[in-house]
């Protein structure tokens, strides 16, 4: 495949970059996010008008209205997003440190942490991605190659140029953070085989664009976000905990990769539990798609299909499904999920310790809401995705995972016999 | 792409197994692996007779004697691939431990190592291979399906059968070890695209085979040593450790991944280094390739043409090039060369801190021979291979690479607000 030559150059630029970064102090990494800050707050005008013509060109073609709003910026987005940075600031910079030891031959090894080197980040019309992503590669030394949604280029365009440029005023290579701002398809194909100049792609954005890049890309990819997130109510369960978590974890916030999918329930407490739970579903206009079982005792709702199983609706809709004990339940996650976050409601001891460990899963809960899946709440202070595969990292990605390790040696003279 | 029934029904018994596997106890798998060391010395009559087919097959076509050579199975290697499994079940569980912490509501979450689940291993002519993956999966808790070469095909169906019955009396899962005896390249291209039953493919053998996994495959994979490593001589070495460290990194083992491919030696110094590393490469018949200032001091030395300086000879052949200082050593090595281990000799501080901190290699050295590039001598106790990628692991890869980790949280009822 051949590779468009504004791409290379970009590529070359953010080797360059990524070479001068790795060694670029904690001190000069925040003081460029301090500048970042107040770049944001200091163009805020000329990123409200060219957010403008995002949005009207969104709703020129009549857009969903869930993706303007995701696309939108105001005055409050802006502190927010300048507010975001100042926090990234606080947080400790993960390069450096590691174990120590000694051979017996007198090789002293470190094993440190360094940055992965040029981070590219593929993701869809979420203008503060542009800075989030760039905010997190500069403090983990990681120069980044940023290539974002077509509805949000004018907005992504200014965004990237107001940090990059204060980024370098304050003194980071040049090529630090860069905005790829040909949107058409074939350049993110391309994108995805610079394997010379990019070492890790981390696409953010639904299904299908995260399955473009797994079967396109020679780069290596941290796999992020697709959750079909099960909740099981085990025959042993509090039931107040089990409508509280379940209900929560389905409508606090539907369109998001931990929000719940389907509910699995043991047949011993279907009765009581299902017009419980059901009941708040309605009032709160959740569509309930229901196996057999379940539809003879909520009859208001829809039959579930095959498909239903398998799908992520990131919507006001849940599949639900009667099982006869914890093993039919743990068969039917170990088919369907996509080993993201998994919850078990139960009392029983030896039901939660067999859940917690034969779950195959990023997060696995006993008790409470899948929704917790999130760097921030789980105390990582960021997150730049959520892997759900098992390489490299796995769960809510921070600092830590933007980071590889470096052994470095100390001899004197030593050869191997 | 269609995906081959038999391979199918590989992957799906590779799946089954891993999700028992994956909480088998320590004991359970040493028992397993014990018993795996004793059935390879009472079958070795067995294993000797199919390897004597695949050594004769190799004779009948020719093939290289190097190729033949690690193709042999003897009495004494038999013994040493069942003394290796044995060591396998002195190192620690790499499974289960890790961090633990409370969050302000109450959570806990507790970070565990698991195992990645289905391990592919895709390998050339080294029947070892076979027995010391399939241990260190069982170690880890991970299936392991195994694809190695045609020239070890008669080989690997005994070995694999032979170990796999012992893992399977023993009480590990059905599944748990198995080989692709279909050798056909088409076959190993499906394999890369069963995400579906694989969880991560690790290719091991020359730079041909690893560049067909890493272009074709969407499992991911972690790429394997491919390695042109460099020595810098610098103005400010001890000649007599540059004479030594030198000459043991190119000669000592030329074949391997680690061995040395470039040498690099600053101005200064040339004249009076280059005869002495030159004399012992000449008594030892190593081919020099240098630059024309090389040639004009060893004015026995071949030319050096661009090629030369990313070529991984892994023969006795060494490209030697004159820089003016240590920037033009590592612009050189940071063009060309593959990440994996590169080494300064020198007595100065400064020089020896920029190498170590500018270097973006898996390992770097000062005043040691890069062929300490090895799980074994790293004190890893094991290697399952050399990781040259950036993600999820680096250098070395023993146990705990074959790990990936999950978060076990404990709540009474919380849920997101």
């Amino acid at each position: 495949m051949e590779i468009n030559k504004e791409l290379i150059m970009i590529g070359q630029r953010a080797k360059n970059a990524a070479r001068r970064l790795a060694f670029a102090g904690t001190e000069a990494k925040n003081n460029a996010l301090h500048a970042m800050s107040q770049a944001l707050l200091e163009h805020q005008a000329e990123i409200l008008k060219a957010n403008e013509l995002d949005v009207q060109a969104a709703e020129g073609k009549g857009l969903r209205k869930s993706l303007i709003n995701r696309l939108r910026l105001t005055t409050a987005t802006i502190q927010e997003m300048s507010k975001a940075i100042e926090e990234v600031i606080s947080l400790p910079d993960p390069v450096g440190g590691g174990e120590f030891w000694t051979r017996p031959n007198g090789l002293r090894i470190q094993k440190t942490r360094v940055p992965l080197g040029v981070v590219a980040m593929i993701y869809e019309a979420r203008p503060n991605v542009t800075v989030d992503a760039a905010a997190l590669c500069v403090k983990s030394g990681n120069a980044c190659v940023l290539r974002g949604g077509s509805e949000a280029i004018e907005s992504n365009k200014v965004l990237a140029r107001v940090i990059s440029e204060a980024a370098e005023k304050s003194g980071l290579p040049e090529g630090s953070i860069q905005l790829v701002a040909m949107t058409d398809r074939e350049y993110a194909l391309q994108l995805m085989r610079m394997n010379k100049y990019i070492d890790v792609i981390i696409p953010r954005g639904g299904a299908g664009l995260i399955q473009t890049v797994i079967e396109n890309s020679t780069v290596p990819v941290i796999e992020t976000g697709t959750g079909v997130c099960h909740a099981f109510v085990d025959k042993d369960a509090d039931l107040n905990k089990a409508v509280s978590i379940v209900f929560n974890a389905k409508t606090q916030k539907p369109g998001v990769c931990n929000a719940l999918e389907t509910l699995l329930v043991h047949e011993d407490i279907a009765e009581k539990y299902l017009p419980l739970i059901g009941k708040q579903f309605q009032d709160f206009g959740v569509e309930i798609r229901g196996c057999e079982k379940v539809r003879q005792i909520l009859e208001y709702s829809k039959q579930a299909v095959e498909e239903d199983w398998g799908t992520e609706y990131l919507d006001l809709i849940i599949s639900v499904k009667i099982v006869k004990d914890l093993d039919e339940a743990l068969d039917h996650i170990y088919q369907y999920s996509t080993k993201h976050s998994e919850t078990i409601i139960t009392e029983n001891y030896t039901t939660a310790q067999r859940f917690l460990h034969e779950i195959d899963a990023a997060a696995v809960y006993v008790n409470a809401s899948t929704r917790f899946t999130d760097g921030g709440r789980f105390g990582f202070g960021a997150e730049i995705g959520i892997s759900t595969q098992k390489l490299h990292s796995r769960g809510p990605m921070a600092l830590p995972e933007l980071t590889t390790i470096k052994y470095m040696i100390y001899g004197d003279g030593q050869i191997v016999t």
